[in-house]
Formats: structure tokens, C-alpha cells, sequence
């Protein structure tokens, strides 16, 4: 290639060089950097031959055209026959004959519905890569895998890849208002303009639908579990529709928040009961209007009996009921229902922890084969660290689906650096001994534990309407996370980081070493700073941003801080144990065994299960107060230190993000010393134990953080 | 310059080719595409030679050589020396002999504080071309002047330009909440991000400061006139110090409004009573505080006692007593205060109209000169088309600034392609006689008439955090006219379309006389079939979405659009003559006389001013209500056309912008019918007069139209 064409080096790179805005994601297609697998690359990419005219194909075929492109920095011809080395084809055997002649039809078999295969071949008589599935939604996800190879600079020499979902619904969750605030949202607003639709189309909406195909979302629930019933209404159904219109070529389903009261609040009915007639006919017939508008809606996820939400239990109905009134009425669409098993009330006041399982596991078996129960990842709220929820494995005869938080809503919101892959695959790879050794959540999830059909992962998600999509520029990396989990759980978190860092920045291997060290190290950091030792829900009321450890004055009891963490002159923690609120009865005995005896325990979470005197001894020597000081004080400085591991990416990283990303770490330690201050000076007033004088000691008071107000924080 | 670097074209502009997302406004520079003009301009352009190290001065240095390299696709190298020809000086006479020593004086002079002169000139035996002022941001303002000459493919040769502000305070309105919602926002929500400030320093806050200086803004009132006190309080000043160091290289000082009982909301007195002395105590310390934060400070805007504010009534004291209580406690830092005269309750039952007058005619004379009063256009509220505010030239010793409203509240709102210039030229141009004929409302705004020193106009900005800044595509017109009228009011409607549309879009001769016809004629569109022959207020209660002139609930009667058309058999229309609420009467005899006969009327005004019999003969021929039919029928179908032109200009508009105006003109011609149908059907109830047949008779009915609701409207 002309070599002058490089060295002039656009003037448009020149200005994009000062300074990205992250609106690209994963996504950005800039020039391959390695000159010899340029080269490579180039020679095994001629020709793009796509078959099939239908929306997802023409998106295959742009997404070829325009990745290529940018990666190798030429325009690649599109073709019909393969007379060259170099072809690339992409298509179903359905559509392509190129591709039925290729005899891939085992590998096909493997990739199932939504699999895909990426294979070399030599076809007449010329090296080609096919990538296939056997819908065209696999060959689109293969397009995208094919295309991640090139950005993150892999050999596609000799390609034997077969890649198929182990689980089936890959969900994003919005936690969004009608009005565009977004409960428990730091990345600005709300995506859907719910005004404006359906007749304008936000560009935002089209490439929402191509970054979450990218990692293979294949269904999203545009309304917060808490919203109001209007979206059901007809005005509204008619802004649904255009919104599914844009996601269907992508292969995502739509799914709709259903307020279990809406047949009173729209329908004019005087009950919600599930189990009267005219409820339940209200329901057929709603749900009949919505598959005019949207033929493949997906169905709907539920929030019932929780927080205030109605639900059946105010008719002295079970969430079976509930669920399964719903569930009869979509089931001749084919559609489901998702019904979330995060709930709590004041029946259980010794411990909100086991309320789930309490609730739920009696309904087991009882369930419709389209309903799954939706299960947070631990017992709790999405905490920075929570053993796996007691209903994994608990509930061997209900598709549990699993709800993980990629909001970061109690691990630092919208300012601070936390890769949350560590965290979702901690919960994945516990052991919930159900079924014996081995049988981990991952398990229980998707499917393979107990032969369920139905399996699902949903993620709450962090987008909003920054132009970064996600606040914080590595928040975008959890979004990435929950979708590559999704697909597959057992990828790790080290080739998760590293392949967004490769597509996100860059293919430096320097950058990516230390790079990749920040993201993987960052939970356990903010943690140690925020809630070490199996410290939880210590946060700020109701907006849930900084440390509130101190609070005790909300209506419920298990709204106050003091609820969880019980600091007395004796001690700290929760007494989860027999001798406690016993809620480790919930787990196996194997499981239980790793926390039920205060000696032993995993020290993760020993304030957890726990109530531990101040004097206790500690695995590393140290009394439970100098461990706690410990604790607060390494996770702040190491969170000082993000900031000099970032600075000395500096050189690989444009003038934009890297002085956002700059700017929030400087936050973040602000923020960890906060935590840290405000923490140990307010359980020091139950310890009445010195800081270490090796310790920088606070230099404000606990009356000073007290006294912190932020009305206007975001996400409420 | 080498063929083939043009002809390569890199493969970053194809991509952009493929959308532009408008966030770079009129700030594009792409490249020059007249050919001759671009050689003209490489000639001409060769060193940059800027002197001084300024933050302002880097950024004239980054300006130029950002914007030349966009524009001429190459790299202008940076000079010391004049030593061939091409060199642009940019500089101030103090800070660059080249400049000093020009012999420049006389046009510098002229350029007063503000201003800049644009001068070619032989240095050196070598033709340069000058860009200077008597101060730095002179200098940014005519760096950005000469790098619009090039976006707007000027000729560059025997540059000649003097150039100074007609008016001192260049000013945008936000009416942000510190919640990030904007009261009459339709752009999305608040591109200032309190939560995350002062720690970080959103991209957005430095674009939005180049954007404002390149047409001449030099300040910007960040909060609501609505919003509480919490701004005033240390953590939020905090924030201001942080928006106000962004913004002060860029000639820009910030403002906050006042909440007139800060006192003691926030301060804990128990009075905010201005003649209290504890209360002028707080303030001033308030006062004290706010500067050691931000030591140029700009001021205070005032709503007071007007639609529930609190203010100085509430303590039976006049606004002036209010307004010059702030005003010495601020004057020793030579801070300004800014009073709304946008005032009203119930005390003046019978016309809304007069209120403004009646307040503060009587307190002529008696403010410190460091008080604008600050007028909107209209005596209403920023109607689609109203007369002139009667305040204007009727308070000669006070200084008047002009307040408009950009942001469209009754002009389409979000979705809507309607073009502001023509509505603020029409005000600008209207003669108020109060010194005799030529005594226009620009003379009384720009201090010229009363020999003012101190003058301002400000916009209520229609900016919020879409990626595109404005929403609408075409309303990022409506911020730079109104940069451009506030420094030059002189300047045509004509012209400023003109420039936008080269900048924004293309330099094609074809695109511009159709874009701009465009423009020019959108507003008259939309007050033909939204707000036809002077009526005015007819809009959905507390959205102001669409019609709804039947609303006669409201608490308030001047909330009531019954209030304002006051249909009845008789006719329609407000009496505001001698026999009616005589709001006449607030203007000079020789303006009042262009409207107080119904017969003679402008027509425009005719039902403003006149309640008219439906059979009265219009200068047309036609009956009132034919004239009323013929009035809605032709503005909607006018609108349906506006889609045909912007079609035809496919051609010229990147694919992004042109599905983004299409989809938003196609929504507004069905807005246009919506209010063509709803308000025909209500006020035949009264005329109970066909719909002339030739018409397309509404396919609704006046109930459909009444039971429309829109819970989530945006911007309340």
C-alpha cells in the first residue's frame, strides 16, 4: 500500500487525536497498529461476500465494510464469487450456497440458534473465512467476534472458532422513568426520549442496538422495575413498537416493566387480583394489543411486593400466582414472564437477608414453565462484596435468572474506577453444593445443574445520554463485562479487560499491563476502602452516595446502616449464625461451613455472618479494630496510587479521556478517604480504640462528615 | 500543495461522512471547497504569529491553527517573524510590537474594549493580515471573525474590518435546576453536572465557552430564575469558582440568581426584608464570599415577586428598594444586578398586559446605576408573535436590557424547525416614538437613546446536554442569532441564516437559497398555524405542548387561555383599547396609533389588541373567520411543504443531520395540523360557522383533541 498514504495521515485523525469522546464504546475500528499483521491481515482480507437481503444482513454487511475499513485502513471489495485469496463470507446456509457447498454443516450444528462458527477454508481453490450461524442473528454476532479478532490484533490464520451462548436470555434491565430520570443512574439521563418517539429516531437508539449485539444482548427491558403503568397505554405502545422496530435487525427483544396494578391504574378495574376473571382478562387482552404493535415482544419483568410495589400478597395471593396469571396470558405469544424475587417487607424482622428464600423456595415447582424468578446476586442489595443469594441451588425445579448490578450504585456510582467482572464472576463461580461439589452458581444459571430450557442473565444497566454512554469512560467495561458473561461465563476477567482495553485504547502491551492491573485490582479496592471485612450497606440514605455508617433514623429497620453493621462496645457485625438471625441455615452445609464458625471464617466476610469482639484475633495477627484501621487505610492508598498507575499511561491514551479519567481517579481518592475517615471515626466511637499512630489520622471530625448533604445527588 | 493528499482522502472523513452527530456546531471547519478561494486562502495564509502566553492568548493560538488546518488541509506553521507573505498577527498592541508598531491607533480605537479590528497590511514588504484588539478577548473575537470569513468563503483580500459590541452584557439565561432538570428545556437536561463539579471538568463546559466566545457571549446566568438558594452555599460555590476558572479565558463571567429570600433560607434570619440591616449585613458578606471564589463575578439575576418568588413586596417595599439593596452590597466589586420586570398576580385583574408597567414606570430614576431592569420582549411571555413591551422607551433613566427567549417554549418546543432571528428583529426594529419617530427598541436596549452606559440582551437558552447541544438540529441557529444580534443588532435576519447555514452545513449555492427561504419564513409558518392574527396564550397548561385554547381551569384567570382569546358569539379576541383593559394606553400615541382601530389594525395584532366580530371584513375580503380558517389551513400546509425543501437538499446534507430534520419536520407538520384542527373545531363552537368546504375537514373531533394528555412533556 501506497506508504505516502499513511505518513500524510489524515488531518480529520489529526483533530480526532486530541481527544476522543467515548461515544464509540468498543467499537472505535481504528487502523491496526502492528504493521506485520496489517500486512497479514490485508493479504487474508480481499473481498467481503454477504448473501440475504434482510435488515440483519445489510447490518452484517455495513458492520464488515465500515470495521475493515477503519482497521485496515483500505476499502475491501464486495463480491459475489470467490476468484481470489482473501474472501470473507458471511451468511446463513439458507442463504448462501457458498457456505451450504462448504460442508461446515457439523460445526453449524454445534453453534445451535444463535452460535456462530468462524472457520478457514479453501474454496475453490482460494483461502476464504466464513463466518455462519444458522440465523442470521449468529452470523451477525460472528461478524462481530471476527471483527474483535482484527482489534485486538489476534491471528486469523487458520480460524477454527465455534461459539455458542450458554445462556438464552442475554438481558440489559433500564432502571428508567418515563420522565428520563434514572433510578440509580450516573451516566446523565435517560436514552429514551420517550417524548420525541415514536417519530424521531435518536441515533443513540440505533447504535445502543449495535454495541449490545456486539457482545450479544439479545433482549432489554426499557422501563424501571418501579415505573408507572403508562407505558402500557396505547400512546405509548405506539413509541414501543418504533423502539422494537430499531432492535429486532439487531437480534434484541424488547421486554416491559408490568405494574402489577395497572389494571387499576389504566384499566379502569376496581382490583388486581390474579385471580379474578375480569384481572386476568384484562391482562389477555393488553397483552394481545401489545403483539399487534411488537409480534416478537419478549414479555415482562415484574417487581411485585417489594419496596411499596403492589403485588398479589395484597390479595393474599403468592408470587406464583401473580407470576403465573401473567404467564398464562403471553404464553400463547410465546412470550415470558421475569419475575423478581427481590423482596422484603417487616415479616421478617430479624433479618431481611432470608426473606427471599423464605418467600420463594416454598413456591418452588409451582411456577409456569415460562416464568424464570430473578434472583439478585446476593441476599442483600448489590453490595461491593455479598456471599452468593440462598436461592441459588435452593430452587432446583425454577429457572433462576441471575440479576447482576453493572450500575454502580454502591461501588463508588458515577466517579470511580470499579471493573466489575471480578465481582459478577465471583458470585458465578461459587460453589452452592446443591448438587454436591461443583455446583456452582453458573451452574444453577444456565441451566445445566437441573436441565432448565428457559435460563437468563439481566444486568441493571449503566447507560445514560453522556456522550460516553456510561460517566465514568471505564464504566463502558462493565456494560462489556455483563454482555461477554452472559454469552459465557467461564471467560475470565483477565481476557475480559484485556480485550476491551485492546478495542477501547489500545494494543500497547505496556498499556495494557498496567492497565489491565487497575481495572482487575479495582474492586477489591473499593472494598477495602468502602466496606472491607464484610461490612455492608453502610451508605448514604436514600441517594447512596459516601458512608453514613451512623445512620439509624429511617422508617424500616433494615433501611439504617446500624441494622447491618450492629456496632456496640462488644463488637461488629451481623450475627448471621445459629446463635444469630441464622440465615447461613439457608445455604448447604458445605457452604455454610466456609462462614459458620467465627475462627474460620472467610475473613471476607466475617462481619457478615458475624458479630466479632474488637480484641478478635485476625489471620494476620492483628487485633479486629487494627484490621478494620488497616483495611480503610490500604484501600485508600491504594486507591491514591490508581491515579499514578493512570498518569503513566498518559502516552497511550488521547488528550480527552485520559484527563477524564484523570480528573475522576483524583475524585475517587478524595472519596476513599472520605469513606475511610468518616468510617473509623464513627465506629471508633464503639471501639474506643486509638488509630494506629502509624496512620495519618483524620483531619476532620465525625461531626464534620455527619453533617455532609448532597440534595441533588443523582439516581434517586 | 500535493494532488493526491485531497484525492486520498482519508478513510476518518468517509466515516464522519456518514453522520455528523452536530455536537461541533457552527465550529466545524471543514475543508474550503471552492477551489479557487482555498488557493486564494493558502496564498494568503501562510505563518501564524501570535505574541502574549495568555490562557486567552493559547487559545487564539489553538484556534488558528485547529481551524486553519480544517479548513485549507494543511499545516500553518507558527512564526516570530514577518518574513514572507501570509502571516497573520494576532495580538494586542501591548503585547506584540508587530502590532504597536502597525500603525494601527486609529481603528484599534474604534474597537473600544471589546471590539477587534481585521486589517491586511504590508509588513516588512510582506502582506500580512492583522487580528487585533485593545484586549485579549478583542484578539478571540476576531480570531474567531476572521476564521468565519473562511468557514463562510469571504474573500480575504484588503481585509478592512472594525468591529465593536453594540451592546456591553452579551448574556445566556440558563434556567437549569440544580437537579439537572431545565424548565422549558427541550434539548435534553443540564449540561452543568453539579454533583461531579468541582472535581470534574466536563468537555462540554470548555466547548460550550469557545462556542459562546465565537459569537461574542460574555456571560452566562447558570441557574434557574426559579431555582432555590442552595447555589449561594459554600459547597456550591465551590462549583461556580471551578465553571467560572473554564470559563474566564474565553471572556466570559459568570452570573448566579439570587433567590430574594437566600436570607434566610440559607443564612437563618428571619426576614429577608431589604431595608433590614441584618439582611443587607448577610448579603454583603454572601457578597464578600462569592468573590473570593470567583473575583469577577458578573452578578445577580433577580425574579422576584412574580409567579411565587419571593421578594421585596412581600415586605411592602418596592422592586427598587430590592433591587438596590443587592446592588450596594455588590457595586464595591464592581458587580452588576440584573431585575426581572417579568412580573404579575392578581392586582391587576383585568389585563396581565399592563402589570410590568404599572410595577415599575413609576420606579424610573430611582435604581443604582449598577441595576438593568431586565424586559421581555413582549408584555406576555415570549409569545409566538407579540407588540413590543410597552416598558421599552417608557423608563428613559433606567437602563433596560432585553431579555428573549431562545429555548422555543411556544415556538414548536423541541421539535420544531423555527428560525428566531425574524421574531428578535421584529422587537429590535419596532419604534417605541418615545423620542420622537426612529426611537426604536434596539436604540432604548443598546443605551443610544438615553445615552446609557450600561446595556445588555440576554437569551434564555435553549442548550441541555443532547449530543447537539440544541435538540432540534436548526435551533442551534437561535443560540448563534442570538450571539450575533446582541453584538451587532444591525446585522439582517438574512445574513445571520446565511452564515449559520454555510458554517453548519454547506457553502453550496443551491443548498443556501433554499435552507436559508427555509428559515426565513419558519416563523411566520409557525404563528400562522399555531397563533394566527394576534392570538396568543391558546397552549396546554404548564407544558405549553400543542393546542389547547379550551383550558378554563386553571387557579389563576391569567393562566387560563380563555383569559387571552376570550371567544365568544360575539367574536374573538383581547379588547385592549380605550373600552377595553386600555393597555394602549402604556404606549406613545404614534405607536399605539398603528393598532388601536380594529379597522385600521395591523392585522398581525388584530385580535391582541381588538375583541373582533366573526363577520368582521378583513383587508383580504374574507370574514374574520374564513380569514381565521385560511390563516391555520395555510400555515399547516406551508409546514407540509417545509419537508419538500429539506428533502430536495439531500444532496448537500451529511445523512445523519438530514434524517434527524426530516423525521422532526415530518412531527411538525403533524403538530401543525394538530393545532389547525383543535383550535378551528373549539372556536367554531363560537363563530358556529362552517369550515369553508374547499378545506380537508379535521378527521378528529374536538373531543379527541381535548382528551390528548402528556404526563412526561418535557421542560416543566
Amino acid at each position: 500500500m501506497k506508504k505516502h498514504t499513511l505518513l500524510i495521515l489524515c488531518l480529520c485523525c489529526v483533530l480526532i487525536a486530541k481527544g476522543e469522546n467515548g461515544y464509540d464504546l468498543w467499537l472505535r475500528y481504528k487502523p491496526v497498529g502492528n504493521k506485520t499483521l496489517l500486512q497479514s491481515y490485508r493479504e487474508n482480507i480481499t473481498t467481503i461476500i454477504t448473501s440475504g437481503s434482510s435488515a440483519t444482513m445489510d447490518i452484517v454487511k455495513n458492520e464488515l465494510s465500515t470495521g475493515l475499513q477503519g482497521l485496515l485502513q483500505t476499502t475491501i471489495d464486495h463480491g459475489a464469487a470467490v476468484n481470489r485469496h482473501g474472501a470473507i463470507i458471511a451468511g446463513t446456509p439458507r442463504s448462501s450456497p457458498l457456505i451450504s457447498n462448504a460442508g461446515i454443516a457439523i460445526p453449524l450444528q454445534q453453534a445451535g440458534e444463535e452460535g456462530f462458527v468462524i472457520l478457514s477454508k479453501i474454496l475453490n481453490g482460494k483461502r476464504c473465512i466464513l463466518i455462519s450461524g444458522n440465523t442470521e442473528k449468529g452470523v451477525l454476532y460472528g461478524t462481530f467476534h471476527f471483527l474483535r479478532l482484527l482489534q485486538t490484533e489476534q491471528s486469523i490464520q487458520q480460524l477454527n472458532i465455534i461459539s455458542a451462548p450458554k445462556i438464552r436470555l442475554r438481558m440489559l434491565d433500564h432502571w428508567d422513568n418515563p420522565d428520563r430520570t434514572v433510578e440509580r443512574g450516573y451516566a446523565g439521563f435517560s436514552i429514551w426520549n420517550w417524548h420525541t418517539l415514536p417519530g424521531y429516531i435518536d441515533q443513540r437508539y440505533i447504535d445502543y442496538a449495535r454495541a449490545n449485539a456486539s457482545i450479544g444482548i439479545n433482549g432489554t427491558v426499557v422501563t424501571n422495575v418501579n415505573a408507572n403503568a403508562v407505558v402500557l397505554t396505547q400512546p405509548y405502545l405506539e413509541k414501543v413498537k418504533a423502539l422494537a422496530d430499531v432492535l429486532r435487525p439487531y437480534g434484541i427483544k424488547i421486554y416491559l416493566t408490568a405494574r402489577f396494578s395497572a389494571p387499576m391504574e389504566i384499566g379502569g378495574l376496581k382490583t388486581a387480583d390474579p385471580l379474578d376473571a375480569s384481572v386476568q382478562h384484562w391482562w389477555q387482552e393488553k397483552i394481545k394489543e401489545i403483539y399487534t404493535y411488537v409480534p416478537d415482544f419478549g414479555g415482562f419483568l415484574v417487581k411485585a411486593n417489594s419496596e411499596g410495589q403492589p403485588g398479589p400478597q395484597d390479595y393474599k395471593r403468592t408470587h406464583a400466582d401473580g407470576a403465573n396469571m401473567l404467564a398464562d396470558a403471553i404464553a400463547p405469544f410465546k412470550g415470558i414472564v421475569i419475575w423478581r424475587a427481590f423482596v422484603y417487607s417487616n415479616e421478617n424482622p430479624l433479618d431481611r437477608h432470608k426473606q427471599a428464600y423464605d418467600d420463594f423456595v416454598p413456591l418452588d415447582g409451582t411456577f409456569r414453565p415460562n416464568v424464570l424468578v430473578q434472583v439478585k446476586n446476593g441476599a442483600i442489595d448489590f453490595m461491593p462484596r455479598e456471599p452468593f443469594h440462598p436461592l441459588f441451588g435452593a430452587m432446583p425445579k425454577t429457572p433462576l435468572m441471575m440479576e447482576f448490578q453493572v450500575t454502580q450504585e454502591y461501588l463508588g456510582q458515577g466517579t470511580s474506577l470499579v471493573f466489575l467482572a471480578p465481582l459478577f464472576k465471583e458470585t458465578l463461580e461459587s460453589d452452592t453444593y446443591s448438587k454436591g461439589k461443583g455446583s456452582t452458581v453458573a451452574k444453577v444459571i444456565d441451566g445445566s445443574l437441573e436441565h432448565h430450557p428457559l435460563t437468563g442473565m439481566a444486568g441493571v444497566a449503566n447507560i445514560g445520554n453522556d456522550i460516553n454512554w456510561c460517566g465514568h469512560p471505564f464504566a463502558q467495561a462493565n456494560w462489556y463485562a455483563l454482555g461477554r458473561l452472559a454469552w459465557d461465563h467461564t471467560i475470565s476477567s483477565e481476557q475480559i479487560a484485556d480485550e476491551w482495553l485492546r478495542m477501547t485504547y489500545s494494543n500497547n502491551p505496556r498499556f495494557l499491563k498496567a492497565a489491565s492491573r487497575l481495572m482487575l485490582e479495582s474492586r477489591d479496592i473499593i472494598v477495602q476502602y468502602s466496606n472491607p471485612i464484610g461490612l455492608h450497606h453502610i451508605m448514604g440514605t436514600s441517594h447512596h452516595y459516601g458512608p453514613a455508617p451512623w445512620v439509624n433514623n429511617q422508617q424500616r429497620p433494615e433501611w439504617n446502616p446500624v441494622y447491618y453493621h450492629k456496632a456496640d462496645s462488644g463488637g461488629i457485625g451481623f450475627n448471621r449464625t445459629a446463635t444469630g438471625s441464622n440465615a447461613l441455615a439457608q445455604y448447604q452445609p458445605a457452604a455454610r461451613e466456609q462462614w459458620e464458625n467465627m475462627q474460620t471464617c472467610d475473613e471476607k466476610y466475617l462481619l457478615w455472618f458475624h458479630h466479632v469482639p474488637w480484641n478478635f484475633r485476625m489471620k494476620s495477627g492483628k487485633s479486629l479494630w487494627e484490621e478494620l484501621c488497616y483495611q480503610y487505610y490500604t484501600g485508600a492508598e491504594r486507591a491514591g496510587k490508581m491515579q499514578d498507575t493512570w498518569k503513566s499511561l498518559q502516552p497511550f491514551v488521547d488528550k480527552q479521556r485520559f484527563e477524564q479519567v484523570n480528573m475522576l481517579l483524583k475524585i475517587q481518592h478524595t472519596e476513599a478517604i472520605w469513606w475511610r475517615n468518616a468510617c473509623i471515626l464513627y465506629f471508633q466511637t464503639f471501639s474506643k480504640m486509638p488509630i494506629p499512630a502509624s496512620y495519618e489520622q483524620p483531619g476532620k471530625t465525625l461531626e464534620y462528615y455527619k453533617s455532609l448533604r448532597f440534595p441533588f445527588a443523582p439516581g434517586i
